[in-house]
């Protein structure tokens, strides 16, 4: 272990490489997921207020709009057709700032016109009109100009808070994401595949279980031997897809609560089950890296929706992650490596008051020779901390 | 390992303890948290709900009411006295079932009353008539008597979920949590400590720093010495507890963000920051054993408001925290044990599809031969499943 | 017709006295109709307001709460029970000053205390705890302090706005406005007798027909016959107190929309029809001299919520009826008098662009010498003008 | 008078033509006006839903949408350009059927999208994404097929309700409808115009003040002088428009509140004053002929938004003024017309309890010889009733 004035700790620890434990368990709601919605949401929302904090004060003011709750409607979906008979509910809560000295932002017309956008944008079967309502709760506070020109380039923490990252992902880690951004992609193709794709991933007795909840399209259906083919068809190419990413066996189950004689199927009108029943929130799903993964340290902050600049909870969940990503692709002799950062109320951002790194190097590595560069790593990314900001703003990273 | 009839994995991890690691990292959100609301809102109305169905119907109906939102209001605290200006707006969402056979459930007026007794019994300033709004979007469902009737003892999974669970809690945890605890019921002596307490545990170079956000309530405060006394004996009393559960050294800072020469200290007119810009929702706070841990296995779920007798994800997060505990009770040559158990749709809940047990014994303990007492621990637990649910119900056990 | 400073005009018009008119028209929606329960609720709050803007700042502040929106609930109302299963919700909608100079004021915490009450107050049946939702969303605004003590003794009035009042009443009138009333207060002994009463009068061929609609309490029935004979004692107990008050022959229909052979009766949980189908909103029932009056000249104004001090409609409406009363009762020449008041943007508005005053004489009688009297009572009420304000804040003066 | 199986009351009354009273007062909300966006919005929903409902069942099924709430935004406007900061929220209230036999009927998006629809239609400047958030209410109620196909032609009447109008218009009350219909088409020529128009007639002295409240749209304004320009372009517009119709001295006011000096000017950013401060509500601005005339015998009850077919209130508002229309066509003796319809609950609607037609003759006319006349119409319009439905439907007959 090493202490420097970063307070950096970097560690070995011993620990079963998830790789070599016998269970692994991974999950990835999709885009059209509820709970993904509410992040897809938040997100796009925080993204717009700060592009038009930047453009008109040069700055992201102060807004959190991490909190869009979904109450689900009620729908009919049937074989070639159906609809929505009570629109899904969506609930934009948060806050932004909406008076700067003298002048008004218009921040709930900003996000109302995000979220409608966002939504046109990932669902091909949701009518933006008529299935769903969009109100919105954000807060409202106001800045003083003076104060804004006089802040200092590196926000301070107004929060004891702290993030998890790790690198790099297992291969039922790499399978589980992939997946779910397979079949999002595959909807152009075949348009009975709704948005809403649930994948969860169980490596078990070498064999990886995946078991897919995928939403499809009622109007896109002619029947219900159509529905049977469109399974199969997603089943083949979901395996051709993974044969070429892993060499362990791999088994596919698509909508297990499916009851075929019954004409019970996992069917919808608008792509994702948020229309009959299932509600969401922001930050109950994904993490910031795409993944709930059980076998891993994480953090419960909801980072999508939370302020890209000031606020330390969304930064250093970004920041750990990419600080091990960087760590694990340039360091070759780690197999594993877990970043935790941990803020201090006042200080600069990029002085946490704790960074411990654990690594687990590969058999018979010396870890002593490469803490100077692990710690070099970790201080570059610290220097550079407003970089996050920027690709966060600009979409660049995801928060989902 | 090995594996048996209820897909039971039993496997020693290489893993360096909790205490043994350098940095470890616990928080603990309090009752007034707006998380925390959140959670204690929609676990209450979960638990109403169950019990009325019971009367009534002799069994739990199916519902769900884990998504309830908090956002924030605006108040205007200041010392000896203030007012919230914009009550806080309160949203139950979910859905429950409101008609069986031909009567009807009255879901929503019971979760009204459930959530208004809970904040009155849970807040001693908060004036449930003025400073909060409680609204409701509870989507509704329809059961048939007979299919009720015929239903099994025991229910079968309609997700694929999982839930996980360690014990015991390092000593880091213990104190974290029961600093809450301590604080939370100390306000019966120092009327000016508020519900919203956020405690963070920091164990790092052989100390505990204990960070305490501590919401002061105005109207209790005298003056601004009056505050630092507070502040004062408080640290006093929890330095006091907590010498005695651990031995090492303890450094606790509160409220780090006042500013108090600019008058800036923390202070509320009802005892939680709800009141004034955090917003708050169900399941982004503390885990089902009470604590966010990101130095163990956690499960994303958000476990309150789920139903107790049918929602797999809560059933499955505080079984496996039960298996946890007893198995770290009754095997003594164990350091730590981790639980994972993975459901299956479709089957019976008490027959999941992988229970994963991670063991991490004491230096030169032998495993093999405490195989069996853990698998028959894990047996127990799940024929006995429904227990589980009748101590949820009755609030036997926590989720928050 | 004259004409004078303060623009009024006295004419005396050709017109068919209202009794002397073969039919007329009366209609009062009580207390308990949901439309009542808008105005209701939209005046206490304003009252509310009024009352501690004058405690803080010696002085109502601008503010207008006239457009609370009642959406019904719904309930299963049955003999000896009966309960709400989905809420009434409510809307607070209007706009109050909240800052004033540096200080905020709690306009919606007032506001939703003030509900609260009212509904407690008014209804017998209703659980303000689980019947109902409140919420509110009362615009903001700002006055400065300056501004405030600036201000004239006579306010200006701020639209171009007019009133309308008449006297007296006919014996339709009162005898309408007497029997809701009286329906009122005998479900103090009655107490199946709920508060939504409906009543209209028809005065067709020498014959007054009261149709009441009679909301009644399930809990407090006892039986199918129970409802009949409780209707019977209110036929009864009305006809009663008709007879003393007209020579008119009277006839008295209740709840003609039953059949009791079905056992479809009007019977309610809460008292009001609110909970189970009926809206309700502000300015949709009784004017502001607690009837709805076709055969007379009516004000489309909702005077219920709106500002006592400022408000023109408000003011101008309940002042014509005043005036139309104290000349009613003080010139003896006059059958009927009709007074319409215009308001002129940016005068004080004790000085009106226009006032008209309509006489019907007795037969025989000469108007021109009158004129004068009657100037000189519109002049008083006039010079008057702050009286009324004041007895609105403090109830005095019903608007509903 | 006379008497007859239809309840006909024909009788002449003493009255002062409304053109020979003094003062005469009338006022038109226009389109833009937040009342009668209101009054559009639950119209066109209407009207949405009994399309609908006609097209798949072949009759129009129960509902009542007549409580469109809105409550303001506040805006920003600035000469040559100006937003909003805070969308106006709007909340359609009341109730459909959704149920019909075993099938779901769409009734709120259908309502949402009927909403949106009206809203751009009738908007030039209104943004429907960003501006506003519709939100919804309706109750849902459900139906037997059975019972559909087994109701009779004539719908009974379900309520003790009654509806006035009078015929025919007098020239003021001509003038200030005109005014508004043509200062709503001429902001397709003038884009500064905005829809929000209010236009206050009063004829007093043998001269008629047109007062007008007209909304100019803040990004059409070049700088202040061309705000005045279009005030007096409009000003002689609207004169000459005038002098056509009618030889009484017109006086023009327009936006009486403005204090150019100091740059407060009626602007705003939309159109309609909604997004400033102005809440509106069903039924509180003009009654079922386009108009507000205190002179005038007036109905309360709300017209737009209730159903078409069944909805008594409505449809007998709509009747009387089409029976007054036909006999002050058709009848040359007749000066002034007015109608009364009450209706008897549990008859068919065309067996109203009572119908009043008062009348009074031009000067030396025998009333006696046009009765029969008038009772033949009065017949045949009752006979003919289901043709105000369709009318209704098909937009073709405006309810405000």
């Amino acid at each position: 272990m090493s202490q420097n004035k970063k307070n950096i700790n970097v560690e070995n620890v011993l620990k079963t490489p998830v790789e070599d434990q016998k269970v692994e368990l991974v999950e990835r709601k999709g885009i059209g997921h509820p709970d993904t919605i509410a992040d897809g949401l938040a997100e796009t929302v925080s993204q717009a207020l700060s592009q038009e904090y930047l453009n008109r004060y040069g700055e992201v003011m102060h807004h959190n709009t991490d909190e869009t709750q979904i109450a689900a409607g009620s729908s009919c979906p049937k074989i070639g057709g159906g609809e929505v008979i009570k629109p899904i509910y969506i609930l934009l809560v948060g806050r932004a700032t909406t008076s700067i000295g003298d002048e008004q932002f218009p921040a709930e017309k900003i996000a109302l016109k995000a979220a409608r956008k966002y939504l046109k944008e990932h669902f091909n079967h949701l009518d933006t009109e008529g299935d769903i309502i969009i109100d919105s709760k954000l807060g409202q506070s106001s800045a003083e100009l003076r104060e804004v020109f006089e802040r200092d380039s590196i926000p301070k923490s107004n929060d004891t808070s702290f993030g998890v990252g790790y690198a790099p992902f297992s291969e039922t880690e790499k399978l589980v994401y992939q997946t779910e951004r397979y079949l999002y992609n595959l909807r152009n193709e075949i348009p009975a595949i709704g948005e809403d794709i649930k994948v969860m991933g169980l490596r078990n007795n070498e064999t990886i279980s995946l078991t897919i909840a995928q939403a499809t399209v009622s109007s896109e259906l002619d029947d219900i031997d159509h529905y049977k083919n469109i399974l199969n068809e997603i089943k083949n190419n979901v395996h051709d897809m993974a044969v070429k990413k892993t060499e362990i066996p791999i088994e596919i189950d698509i909508n297990k609560a499916d009851n075929i004689e019954k004409g019970n199927i996992y069917q919808t009108v608008t792509g994702t089950s948020a229309e009959m029943g299932d509600d969401g929130s922001v930050g109950r799903g994904n993490r910031s890296n795409g993944l709930i993964t059980p076998n891993r340290p994480m953090s419960i902050e909801a980072t999508s929706g939370k302020n890209p600049v000031s606020h330390i909870g969304k930064i250093y969940n970004i920041l750990s992650t990419e600080i091990a990503n960087q760590i694990s692709n340039e360091v070759d002799e780690i197999r594993e490596v877990y970043v935790r950062l941990l803020s201090q109320i006042g200080q600069p951002i990029n002085e946490p008051k704790c960074v411990s790194v654990q690594t687990i190097p590969h058999k018979g590595e010396n870890i002593k020779q490469i803490q100077p560069t692990i710690e070099s790593i970790v201080e570059d990314k610290l220097d550079n901390i407003n970089k996050i900001s920027k690709k966060v703003i600009n979409g660049e990273i995801k928060t989902f």
